[in-house]
């Protein structure tokens, strides 16, 4: 494509580094942005920089925080004796979108996955130790994808946490095997997280 | 969608505010950008807030320039006496991106439709004449919509010039009644370009 100007050429190769995006899409939002005034567009980038700029991680759960400890980890109302361990930060916007669960979340940045090299040391696992023996945890629920890099780190986890006093448990399967967690509808992943099960049950270890 | 950050649901919110971009599109984008350096994001949202801030409209043919007239209309190397008038910018850039003209373009900025309340008043026709005027044009090539406005519209101009001396033509017909300029491949708008007719010949036309 030719634009005969600098400015729309930078602005749509810019928009094309996004995912998904080619150069008719780009272009086409390129040329919506043009037609809004000036200070709607100046507010859209500048809500892009900012969030870039402010985003924090949680110290505590290594969820999005927008300073310190995350919103869900500062909240006074939910219950801190359970603990949601999840892949990623979209993990937790799902199971947040079906406001059937009000404990703490724990983000591990990945799955354990022998084959791609991921081992234990490239996941957020040192601090779930130390939260567990902090905060008086009864229960650890792996809302993991249902695949072998999600029951690998399951397994994991459950062996490293096996001498405590307290329950593991896993998101009921309501999602076909090699689903991704993120995909899941918000009542499917509800029904899951009620119909949790004792870790042992659906991922045999060789740990009890 | 619930977040627990504001810096991303505004950031979301953002997004969506783009055509055809819906939350879970927008979320993709969002986090997407969260992995990207903050160098890379500031450059992001600093192109597109430039692109608005900077941009003009060229004072001759009514397209988008970085600054006084346009590219093509600076660019000395175009053949002044022919200017085909389109519909807007986006056909400037299909037309351009075939790389087989070489004049001047002339954007109306719409296409006259009585229905819908459009008429010349609302389109950037007045300067069209005075370039005429001034420059020596030999050929009008309308490259207009193959559909009723862009058919009135045609109509319109020539009957406008009728009295000057000057070839005016239209683009073959290569796209379907009712097609879209934007959308057609760059093969058949070239093509269109180069076979191009007298006015008359494809718009029955009571001027002459
Ligand atoms: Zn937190
Ligand atoms: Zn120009």
């Amino acid at each position: 494509m030719i634009f005969s100007s600098k400015l729309i050429e930078d602005a749509v190769e810019a928009f094309t580094r996004l995912p998904g995006i080619g150069k008719k899409t780009a272009l086409r939002m390129v040329l919506h942005l043009l037609k809004e005034d000036k200070g709607m567009v100046r507010n859209f980038s500048e809500t892009i920089s900012k969030m870039r700029e402010d985003i924090c991680f949680c110290p505590d759960c290594n969820n999005i925080s927008d300073g310190g400890p995350c919103a869900i980890c500062k909240d006074p109302h939910r219950n801190k004796s359970i603990i949601c361990v999840v892949e990623n930060i979209r993990d937790v916007i799902s199971i947040e979108s079906t406001q059937q669960f009000n404990g703490l979340y724990h983000v591990l940045g990945g799955l354990l996955s022998p084959l791609d090299g991921i081992g234990p040391e490239q996941l957020q696992l040192s601090n779930l130790t130390s939260r567990i023996e902090k905060n008086e945890v009864s229960e650890i629920i792996m809302a993991l994808s249902p695949n072998i890099e999600g029951d690998t780190t399951v397994y994991y986890i459950a062996r490293q946490l096996q001498n405590r006093e307290l329950t593991i448990t896993g998101i009921a399967r309501g999602v076909s095997f090699g689903g991704e967690l993120e995909y899941t509808d918000e009542l499917t992943l509800a029904r899951s997280i009620a119909k949790r099960l004792p870790v042992e049950t659906y991922v045999k270890t060789t740990s009890k």
